[in-house]
């Protein structure tokens, strides 16, 4: 049987021990701080420390506990072993939910009314038809492409940019680095589902903001990093933008003494948009494992050329 | 050509001044306070004053311009004639997305979140499926269905309940009073979209409140009267409920030193959940008034005795 390391900050990973064991009988286990760790086969990760992964001799395959794999590859000494990543359907469903009921908070000036509602101030605003309102989805992959759709049920004008061209139904669609800022021009609410790789790291800066027409808001699912965060308060603070829901942060936990808890226009949520079941987590990495031993093709595997 | 009262507090009906004399050349139109609209055939109506509509002799059709007529009928002297509502498909979309919102803001916790951003506290919560969601809709006319099936596609677990029996794909349906509170020891989310009449007056009191299982929450879009908000707010305090959704008074505007915007739980937001446009409204009340005027069928007449 397979042997098992846990790289993360202490603790978090604490209930994968006992879900490892159900799933993978005679597995052993070991958080990073155990010395039998540094001899495990697989190494489950969320941001591990950098150099921790080539510290591993025997390693055979890392897998992310989380869709994306920015916690791990940001590490340039990684070991050039097979790198999976989770692919959960509630995870998906999840994303789905929170994009819409932000998409709803804006549309429906439920952040003002919210803010108004603080003073006691009875105040109603124009009410406008979902087809009047532009949503453009920033990443078309499994999160992006289930969030379109759902909104183009709900009646909203929804374009989407991708990197490479994507087809989908009753969303107008664009690609490439030259269509992002004829994208931006024409979305009231952007949100963000990117993956995070080298060349989407700040990719939201003071110029491609500006690009969004004047009164427009952001929903932030994706990675912290997608955002250069002083040039987003800057275009709230000059009122070019409306608003932003933020979901994600370079740092988290976010400080409870950060200026952007307290910052007008912007809503912050602790990255809790989708969070995969530690349950389906292990049933993926066991299933993986079980890949793994038998020489079988593995499932949700990076391309790190990609980086997704 | 047609004469034209509008019964309502001064100024609310001024837009619909033009607009009906567009739509009806040759119409008279006046207020409530110019002596001509005693004389009108058709009254178009908000809240009119008691007495009001008795006191034309040449009426012959009262038209109310929301979705409700419950705002009529509390005058007991509104004469016999023929009575017509407001039937939008913009009001059921924008109310369906109000539902979702209120749904979304209590499934997945931003009523927490957001009052733990005011304090800067960073709190994840238990992540739940849709399908863990009892959600249950009061009234399944136009409104309650059509949320009903958008919340049956997110995955919701949906219950519905109508003074009649009706059958909705995918919702499990409870008729009759006797079925009301079954309906309500079962229901996570409780959405009103029940009509007033003197049958649902005060029909969520605190033994039907107590119904609903440890930690509901109301989402009211219906009208203030179907709540004693003294039983709910008691239950708040008790926390045998977890929030509301209060998006109808029996006064409103709430008065902004009403102690209902401060109650913690408590969301007020401005009657905003689906309002049709003076445009939408001038043209129903216009096509009623050609059919009048012709000897045709009214359109979206409202059966009395029921009350809508």
């Amino acid at each position: 049987m397979i042997s098992v390391a846990l790289l993360s900050r202490p603790g978090l990973m604490d209930p994968m021990k006992s879900l490892l064991a159900r799933e993978l009988p005679g597995v052993t286990v070991a958080s990073w701080s155990e010395a039998a760790a540094r001899d495990a086969e697989l190494a489950v990760c969320w941001k591990p420390e950098p150099g921790a992964l080539a510290a591993m001799p025997k390693l055979k395959l890392i897998h992310s506990i989380a869709a994306g794999v920015d916690n791990i590859l940001s590490d340039p000494t990684v070991p050039d072993v097979p790198l999976c990543r989770i692919v959960d359907p509630g995870i998906t469903a999840a994303m789905t939910e929170f994009v819409l009921w932000g998409t709803l908070y804006i549309h429906r000036d439920f952040d003002r009314v919210i803010s108004n509602a603080r003073d006691g101030r009875w105040q109603r605003y124009d009410q406008r038809a979902a087809k009047d309102t532009r949503v453009g989805i920033l990443g078309l992959g499994e999160l992006g492409t289930d969030a379109a759709r759902r909104l183009v049920d709900l009646g909203f004008a929804v374009s989407g940019w991708s990197r490479s061209p994507k087809q989908l139904a009753g969303v107008r669609t664009f690609s490439g680095t030259d269509a992002l800022d004829p994208f931006l021009s024409e979305t009231d609410i952007l949100v963000s589902l990117l993956p995070l790789t080298s060349s989407t790291v700040g990719l939201l800066d003071a110029a491609r903001l500006s690009r969004l027409p004047k009164g427009a808001a952001l929903i932030l699912c994706s990675r912290g990093e997608h955002v250069v965060m002083d040039d987003l308060v800057a275009l709230l603070r000059s009122r070019h933008l409306r608003g932003a829901v933020l979901d994600v942060f370079e740092q988290e936990p976010l400080p409870s003494d950060h200026p952007l808890w307290r910052e007008p226009g912007v809503l912050v949520t602790p990255h809790m948009a989708a969070i995969a079941s530690w349950e389906t987590i292990a049933q993926q990495v066991a299933e993986n494992a079980r890949r793994l031993l038998r020489g079988e093709t593995l499932l949700n595997v990076v391309d790190r050329a990609r980086g997704y």
